[in-house]
């Protein structure tokens, strides 16, 4: 009977996920839109707020919520730090709000309520013992001048107990008693703007050597800074870089043999060099690893790592920590496996081992090993094949010491696992972007992520090509396909990668038909690239990447709309900054053989514009400008040439009246 | 880190409300449906239980769950005893059927199994080191009969390993300290069956004398039971029974002014006489009361009381208990309001009252009260003016010692109000439907109340007019509208009650055009009903009542659903049971003025028909049977004769097969 004399509910809380248990996410200067059903018996108005408290801060602060409509009522703050904010509701009957409301209706027909208005001074003078200071001395102020007497006749008073802010005031020094707390603390993580908005680019160092036949070193990744820079990304993504087993080490295009120089999976991680903590010696040294992070630094670009938590059957763990492996009843180690594909290469970690806590601490110590040495981007290689609470405990962790921490979780499996894993604190995560290539499939996805609670936790990363993944899109569709591709993963998600050089030299070839995999891959093998080839899509990114990050609304992902176009090949979609002051839509050609068009169309109204005055249209990737009137306009788009349109609508067109004779 | 080890992730189970707040409701004999998201890192295959437990249970019973796609799960448990059950929810990893997978994918590549076959065995050999008896032994067996040796080759050893049924044995023994339990215990208040199913009528005491201007008495609705009973009904409610006030008395028509020979609101609870335990002395006595309690069950009719939690002025407890009221500074009791409208006959209790422990007690002792005199059906006046934490104490209370108590809402407020009450505790609840008139108002807001989350706690309980209401549609649409509402509301609903005898003798003089009240309502009268009148609808309700009976579908909630008609002034819907063994279809033709006709269409397959044969309806209003093929027919109902039908569809139509000289 705890609760018993609280009248308000406060239930149907958003964001809040499986109980609180999981955190919503945001970035630094977002704002969190908090909802809840608040209502009471009877028929009193009520008073809700909404208390928030940034990461690392002490007190509570408070905004007042607003009632919405249908007992659902909403309030909004701001995150202001990187770390985990936290906010609660608090609700209670207006009591003096409602005195006022009653005593309105009682006026206006016309009914005597000198009483009422003692009882109403009353109120007031009881919320007045509950304030200090100034709010105190206006509420005994207030709560005399509505009761009658001393030459103050009962309607000039009822008039004086009008006034909204003081009620409103009033209201706020309730009987704490008789208050509503929610009770649970819900948290969001707040992140840096880079986990929000990023593009990565992912390059295999083995295959850096300008020199022919020569294994590449983190010397000549440093050396390919500029070109990466070049093209506008942002985070540079190297797969694994520590030494290379070579037991049941994999030949080129994943044969069983290997040759005494094939160079093996960079996922086939330790030798007698060392493990997670060490670096390949043929890629170089710890510090050789320090200076490209500085290097990329001054350039703009943060190095991000792999996290692949495995082992080649030589890493030093298999020997020191046999308890953490599988032994199988022969006496040799479980290898990795998904009957009957079977990874000799490598060896799983055993979660279900008894020493898992030692392990846990091992492998957290990895990630801050690498923090250490400024890191502080990680691709996790997939997390779905351990357990989730082990994440959630490794993320918590490592953001404890260093909250700019960002994990992208490539984890290519089912949906509610994808989601678990975000949910336990992955900052962002791989979708199933490289597989929704038609229309309605692409609007469908995409409304999962954008439109539904998914939003608020699952950050999308999307990636046209992988170093496993090369799609019969790309395969089959030539640069048309290409170019398409990057303009979708690039605006329809404001986090996207692409895996180059092979992506902008438009590397097509299969390793054999009906695989998704590429032919000769990097994987298993050191690949020379032509970066400076003519037909390179180089300068095309560089262009998109461009207008990404000088187009705020293409760095969000709770914006992107879908419009209707008479024809499926034919995508549109836009995406519009919150406050209407401006809208990018995207059209883009799915089909890379034949030239498309149709009619697009858009509310223009949600984008702030007149549907009866012109406005036009920028295509920021061809520099072309329209002049348009109305819902619906035409487009038309040649894969041959551009098989895109990313348009910044403009408001304001110039008239007559601009000009200075005019008049 | 203490569930570090769970590798399972049970989440979104249905059905749970506000984590586990509030319970699902269900009827004995009824199932409860489970469904969870069930998942974990990697591939292995899953296992997991529902453990329910019955009302008044010690231990958990277990079924098994079964994955239903998309990591949803879902499982069965039936309630068999009327209180509180009980259900939870436990997942591990099947290890030895994750085993009996792999193999049979290696077997079947030809793979070299021996060692596998070990490890096999080793896992059941572990499983039944856990298991006791029986199991202990099977498992022993097994493990034994596929380890390699003693002339017994690989190949004879895997086909036994396949064994599905020792598998799950297997994994019936998992190592407790790797499952992952819910946690949290759910509820499911489990009501008898007058709780999903009843028919009311609701009738004043003060008007079944039958001599012209005597009052009413306990004696006189004794006598009047038969009558009710002859109309089906199997819950009669009277309006509050209890010592009405004299200060400011309502004269007849809510008349502020009273006479003498006035007798009062019902609802004006209290007088010198008693208040909420006492019986009004015009009515009789507590054991008029006793015996009438005892006639009615007779005949099958359980006696409903009115349980309104406020006082006239002149209640004892105004006297006893000052301090339950609100005192106006002017030292005068403050009455009920609703700005600008006053209820001078009726004064609040102030739930905010420091003495709120005793006013609850108190209240309580009245329902405990008549609960002693085997009353457990009680319809609550306004219980959406008194606190929810107040009814969800008392309801418990009143059912830890009374499970069988049935408590009805009367709230006409705001939606998410209504179901709170609901959650809080109240068995069935009034609703909408007298305002919802047309097809599409009916559709929307019936499936809102079937369709949705809201049908596992929200038992409507459907009322075409009450003392309060006499709708719009009854007073312009005349004796067929009076038939078309009753037959809506007993098939909509498997609870409804009708105002009597208000209802089947189709009063419809409002108080005033543009008001939905009742012109001289006994409310403040006595009235005197010619309940013989040759128009009365008495047979045309002990009919539908009759049918309703008689029809296992008609008897559910859950069960419904709307079919399309091409007119909108007819509206078509079906109640079908689970195992699909029949339908009942019904088709209303809201327009009580003219005929109207059209063509219904029927998805055939799900009442288990077959589209190609024919079939029959049983029209069971009329009596009139038809011969059907097809999935659409036409349909045409005259409102001056009967402006419904209600078919049971049958399966089974004769042909010349059954006839003996065929052939």
């Amino acid at each position: 009977m705890n609760q018993a004399r609280q009248r308000v509910v406060i239930e149907n809380v958003y964001p809040e996920f499986d109980g609180g248990l999981f955190p919503a996410k945001r970035t630094v200067g977002q704002s969190v839109r908090v909802e809840a059903d608040i209502h009471a018996d009877g028929h009193d108005l009520l008073a809700a707020v909404l208390l928030f408290r940034d990461a690392g801060g002490r007190e509570w602060s408070e905004t007042a919520m607003r009632p919405a409509g249908n007992d659902r009522w909403s309030g909004e703050f701001r995150v202001e730090s990187v770390g985990r904010a936290a906010y609660t509701l608090t609700a209670w009957v207006a009591r003096f709000r409602s005195w006022q409301r009653d005593l309105e209706k009682k006026t206006g027909a016309g009914q005597e309520v000198s009483v009422e208005l003692v009882s109403g001074a009353r109120i007031a003078e009881e919320a007045a013992k509950r304030a200090k200071g100034a709010d105190r001395k206006k509420l005994l102020a207030f709560a005399r001048s509505i009761l009658p007497g001393a030459g103050r006749g009962p309607e000039e008073c009822a008039a004086a107990a009008m006034d909204e802010s003081l009620g409103i005031l009033a209201d706020r020094y309730p009987d704490r008693c008789l208050v509503t707390e929610y009770g649970r603390e819900l948290e969001v993580v707040v992140d840096r703007e880079q986990a929000r908005f990023s593009a990565w680019y992912e390059m295999f160092p083995r295959s850096c050597s300008p020199d022919r036949g020569r294994h590449g070193t983190l010397l000549d990744v440093k050396e390919r800074l500029p070109y990466v820079a070049s093209m506008g990304f942002d985070v540079l993504y190297l797969p694994p870089i520590h030494p290379i087993g070579r037991t049941h080490r994999k030949g080129r295009n994943n044969a069983t043999a290997s040759r005494p120089e094939d160079v093996g999976s960079p996922w086939a991680i330790g030798s007698p060099e060392g493990g997670h903590k060490a670096v390949h010696p043929q890629l170089g040294t710890v510090e050789d690893f320090s200076g490209l992070v500085r290097a990329a630094r001054d350039l703009g670009i943060e190095i991000a790592l792999d996290v692949a938590f495995q082992c080649s059957p030589d890493h030093p763990y298999v020997k020191e920590h046999p308890e953490w492996f599988r032994i199988r009843p022969d006496g040799t180690l479980q290898h990795a496996e998904n009957p009957p594909k079977k990874y000799e290469d490598i060896v799983p970690f055993d979660f279900d081992t008894p020493s898992w806590r030692e392990l846990w601490e091992e492998l957290k110590s990895v990630v801050l090993f690498w923090a250490a040495k400024e890191v502080r981007i990680f691709r996790v290689d997939n997390p779905h094949t351990k357990p989730f609470a082990f994440w959630e405990w490794l993320i918590g962790e490592v953001k404890r010491e260093h909250p700019d921490a960002i994990f992208l979780a490539e984890a290519f499996t089912r949906p509610k696992v994808m989601y678990r894993l975000a949910k336990a604190g992955f900052t962002q995560s791989y979708t199933y972007f490289a597989w929704r290539n038609t229309k309605p499939e692409i609007e469908s996805y995409f409304r999962d992520l954008t439109q539904t609670e998914v939003r608020e936790y699952f950050r999308p990363n999307l990636w046209p090509n992988t170093p496993d993944i090369l799609t019969e899109q790309l395969q089959y569709g030539g640069r048309p396909a290409f170019m398409a591709r990057l303009v979708l993963a690039a605006t329809l998600g404001a986090n996207y990668g692409i895996y180059g050089p092979a992506f902008e030299l438009c590397e097509n070839r299969a390793a054999a038909p009906g695989k998704e995999e590429y032919l000769d891959s990097e994987k298993y093998e050191i690949r020379r690239w032509d970066i400076d080839r003519p037909d390179s899509l180089r300068e095309f990114i560089a262009l998109v990447n461009r207008i990404r990050r000088e187009s705020p609304p293409l760095r969000e992902d709770g914006n992107l709309r879908f419009h209707p176009v008479d024809n499926d090949q034919l995508i549109a979609y836009s995406k519009s900054a919150a406050d209407r002051s401006g809208a990018i839509l995207m059209v883009v050609n799915l089909d890379p053989r034949h030239t498309q068009s149709g009619w697009v169309e858009l509310p223009l109204e949600e984008f702030g514009l007149d549907p009866a005055a012109p406005f036009q249209g920028h295509d920021l990737l061809s520099g072309a400008r329209f002049l348009w009137q109305g819902r619906r306009f035409y487009v038309e788009l040649d894969p041959s040439a551009v098989p895109a349109h990313v348009i910044r609508l403009r408001r304001k067109v110039r008239t007559e009246k601009d000009f200075d004779y005019f008049m």
